[in-house]
């Protein structure tokens, strides 16, 4: 059952279920988070809130009758069909128009979503995200707050958790865009060791236990991972190494960054049809999805973000975090003092949309099934193009990726890596093609415990199995053509 | 002529008519702006840019035909009603529909819309927001950004520009939630003196001219100012005063953060008819709007911040910020480390409001212009009721406002002050009306310069004329009948 306490709430009722020993979360904070202080217009109004009928001539809110939108129509496809996305795809299929209206009944009035808001999203919208965390993930009393994505949600922890000369740990290929926005915030990111299944946990653990203070500064308290087709590797942890790894954080105290973008794009899932008959396409998915480290998460260490980018469009810039109260109160005041609070278009369009007059949840699983479905075929139609236009010349392989959009390719040689990876690079480029080189995801290590250099280990291409058919075919055509004539 | 640069852009072509000694503005910058990198993945992409027809497997964007939003459908008033607001409130106006399309043509295709974008936003509503500034402000060379809005356009200008131990200068009352966002970055906010017509040139150059590095730290670089209807005091600044302020911005070498969500909401304005029919509502609207700081900006030192949030709606979260292409590619570096880019359906609707589908630039003047009148009824009112049931009690006095939504009432006591103001609010609130208190909104000054201590100059209160007319009457009666408890 998953909590979701007033702005003001104390963390006193939430924490109850969570480890006693863990309640003091404010020692994970950087000292600006500790230092930021409540916004003083709201706490006045939630003061003048405390009597109905209260008159407000306190806030320079425009009246909903001024404003010049009186409803919204989403147009999307009918949940009804038997496979959506295929139907949706062709053309075949029915479509459904959702609504959001100022002056008429429906899940999210206009009038709501277009007033100044809270900074952690609309009661409706935090509910229906609620809903759906508690049956796929039945996290153990946390908090949902929204965010505008992954990259707003990472960057906005990162700014809660790291003081300047921190150290977070790492995948050691990861999301660079990510780990870059938090050096100049001080923070330097120490790269853990990863193999074919990901970040690998003997790694986690030597890193920490044979962590020097007086050498190497603070032991790491943050660890941000990428759980499921790990940008860029596309690698999924296991059950086990997921919790091998909440043991090792729980050990040495540690916060994990759950960054879960693609989480609910897995492959070969094994679905139950008769589960799906008698209790509906959530509890189907639930059943089979990987587990997260929400799931397990008793402490209060796991801040997770998922993200609406993946599943419905990248242009949405609307995510959720989940993670204990008191983290969830922190971020809402950093999202008050930067953001302000998610756009109401976009909680309008969410909450018609899980809501009763649009798929609801249950809908809403039904089409990221069968979006699975999509990107299943369109996997496994690179990997045979990939067996037949490249992986016969013996100069690249790669693993079947389990979930989301990547396959991690190796390819070239391992001594003189990096520059023979550069100039491979620019030949792709130059024969029309854009696969990106590990070299972009590569976290060097700083602390100089880990042997080899990583610029040895950058021989790998990430590449999407997510466009076009058409783009599939040619641009493996081009790759295959490409390494046959750079290695020949 | 607003020249808007691609994101890759170096400073140099958008310099040209700046001031030559102004054009290092990394100086300026915080040191966590200075240390950020642009995001590598990114950098990848638009070197593969280069080549037409390159495939790309570079990135894990979802295809267009996946979005599962076809169509989203804007209902908006005609604005070829006489006077749109009024028809609009009162029902009696034709609608119009502006649709944003997936597969058909329209002014922003949903498939860019709902892609990832840049951080500045998309072309399309950057150069309509771009013309739309031309026409007012007709900036010297200055770059468009698109914002979530003011509280996120404004903290990331603190970010880019405070370093720990920095003082910024402000209004001695102000906008106190975004002050407040400044303080865990290690800000602090050096107050000036106001009187009834706003900031006092006088007393920044006093501020300034007396700084004493040694014992002050280093002298302000930065000015938080809001010109028209400052928030909370409603004063708009005179051009004169605007003169005077930038003169000594130049002459200090200090950054303008011109935070304007008001500008648009101006009363009393004289229109010139003839204008409006012979040129349209933008040309005649400028004929008689402030003139911004932006507008006499030949130094590239102001960072002005536009807003929807008031003359559209606060839920839009989209704004604009214009300053020169430098600190323009500084904010959109920023934002890419963030909250990533403006959300698409903000954007499409932007695109379709000031498209030719929509309303246009000119229509969007139109509503304006029926807003402003809108709200001068509003005011008008707020003043009358104000003169019957409150002021003849002699217990509180108001300017009339030419802006915006706030009065700033006088009233109390000058001794003691703080702790009977804080009584009356909340007999005030007792008897069931919020209003704003001034010390919700005082700066305290923490040089000792400034002679007697904000806290004797807080009998004020800041109310809003924005509400229905039964809002202004009964909390107006209420607050006569309060003071008249209070006082007799």
């Amino acid at each position: 059952m998953v909590f979701l306490p007033s702005a003001t709430s104390a963390t006193s009722a939430a924490d109850v279920g969570l480890k006693r020993s863990h309640v003091d979360y404010s020692r994970y904070l950087s000292a600006e988070a500790r230092s930021r202080l409540p916004n003083p217009i709201k706490s006045i109004w939630k003061a003048a809130q405390v009597k109905p009928g209260t008159i407000n001539m306190g806030n320079g809110d425009p009246h909903h009758t001024l404003y010049p939108i009186s409803e919204v129509n989403f147009v999307v496809p009918s949940i009804d069909e038997h496979d959506p996305v295929q139907s949706w795809r062709s053309g075949t299929g029915e479509q459904n128009i959702i609504s959001s209206y100022k002056d008429e009944l429906c899940a999210l009035s206009l009038r709501t979503a277009f007033a100044y808001g809270a900074g952690a999203g609309l009661k409706d919208v935090r509910d229906a995200l609620a809903d759906l965390n508690d049956r796929i993930h039945s996290p153990p009393n946390h908090t949902v707050s929204l965010s505008l994505g992954n990259a707003d949600a990472l960057t906005k922890c990162f700014r809660l958790l790291g003081d300047p000369g921190d150290s977070f740990l790492c995948e050691e290929f990861t999301f660079s865009a990510m780990t870059n926005a938090a050096l100049p915030l001080g923070i330097e990111w120490v790269p853990i060791r990863m193999d074919n299944n990901g970040l690998v946990p003997s790694d986690l653990e030597r890193i920490l236990s044979s962590w020097d203070e007086a050498k190497q500064g603070k032991r790491p308290h943050v660890l941000y991972t990428i759980p499921c087709s790990q940008n860029p590797t596309g690698s999924t942890l296991s059950l086990e190494r997921r919790q091998q790894i909440y043991q090792i954080a729980h050990d040495w105290d540690i916060i994990i960054l759950e960054d879960d973008p693609y989480f609910f794009l897995q492959y070969d899932l094994g679905m139950s049809q008769s589960t799906i008959q008698q209790y509906g396409h959530t509890r189907a998915m639930a059943e089979v999805l990987p587990r997260s480290f929400l799931s397990m998460d008793y402490d209060g260490r796991v801040m997770r973000l998922d993200s609406f980018s993946k599943i419905v469009a990248p242009g949405m810039r609307l995510g959720w975090v989940t993670s204990n109260s008191y983290f969830a109160d922190k971020l809402d005041m950093l999202t008050d003092s930067s953001s302000q609070h998610p756009h109401g278009m976009g909680q309008a369009f969410v909450a018609e949309l899980l809501g009763s007059n649009g798929w609801g949840v249950d809908g809403f699983m039904k089409w990221i099934l069968s979006l699975c479905n999509e990107y299943q075929r369109r996997r496994d139609l690179f990997m045979d193009v990939f067996r037949q236009k490249v992986a016969t010349s013996g100069f690249a392989s790669a693993e079947v990726p389990q979930s989301g959009m990547f396959v991690w390719i190796k390819s070239g040689p391992t001594t003189n890596t990096a520059d023979l990876m550069d100039e491979l690079f620019r030949k792709l480029l130059n024969n029309g093609l854009v696969m990106m080189p590990a070299s972009t995801f590569a976290i060097a290590d700083r602390t100089g415990t880990m042997g080899s250099h990583i610029n040895d280990r950058v021989n790998f291409f990430r590449a999407t199995f997510v466009g076009t058919d058409e783009t599939i075919r040619n641009g493996l055509a081009t790759f295959g053509r490409t390494l046959e004539e750079f290695f020949l």
